[in-house]
């Protein structure tokens, strides 16, 4: 069993197309012998946001801190702690931060090699 | 996209043998669309702790407020707020909430269907 404090798990800037002030920490992965999916912390400065994009694999994702969006076809919804996200595969969407706090967020994704 | 209240979603107790003031969330699950793990949150009342057992599937743990420990046959590891935890499969484990207050922590699990 591996226990470890996400904080000290070293974060690395996301350099995406369409990434602005985004943070991700690979909290549970390859490394540590996941292989059915991966659990990723993002930390959004305000002002930043996630790449508005699709792709083929699901997103699970639960809001830890600060305010922000989920930019979808439909629309804008408001995010805060406590919230929990799906992001079915192939759908169009982004975290926006629109606080002046960091949003900080899991991400979780199936196993994708 | 779905996105929805942790706090909303409705708790059921945990009935496992072994376990002791648990409640469950289905947060990202069947229901939702959800094809490859699920997101559940647990909350351990003082006192309480989920089962001590094994399994075929992994967790990935993230510990939302509380104070507790996860038992494992190498000792008792202490968790916080911020802790993440990957419990590898067939490995022995349990949560116990060694606090005052309630040990939350969300548990993503594979689909096992």
């Amino acid at each position: 069993m591996i226990v470890r404090k996400a904080d000290q798990v070293p974060a690395a800037a996301v350099e995406q197309d369409g990434a602005k002030g985004v943070q991700m920490r690979m909290l549970i992965g390859p490394e540590q012998g996941a292989t059915h999916f991966h659990m990723r912390r993002f930390d959004v400065a305000p002002g930043g946001h996630t790449p508005h994009h699709h792709h083929e694999w699901e997103h699970e994702v639960y809001v830890l801190a600060g305010q922000g969006v989920a930019v979808c076809p439909d629309g804008e919804k408001p995010l805060a702690a406590g919230d929990c996200v799906f992001v079915p595969p192939a759908r169009e969407h982004q975290f926006r931060n629109t606080g002046d706090q960091t949003l900080t967020f899991l991400c979780l994704v199936p196993r994708m090699d």
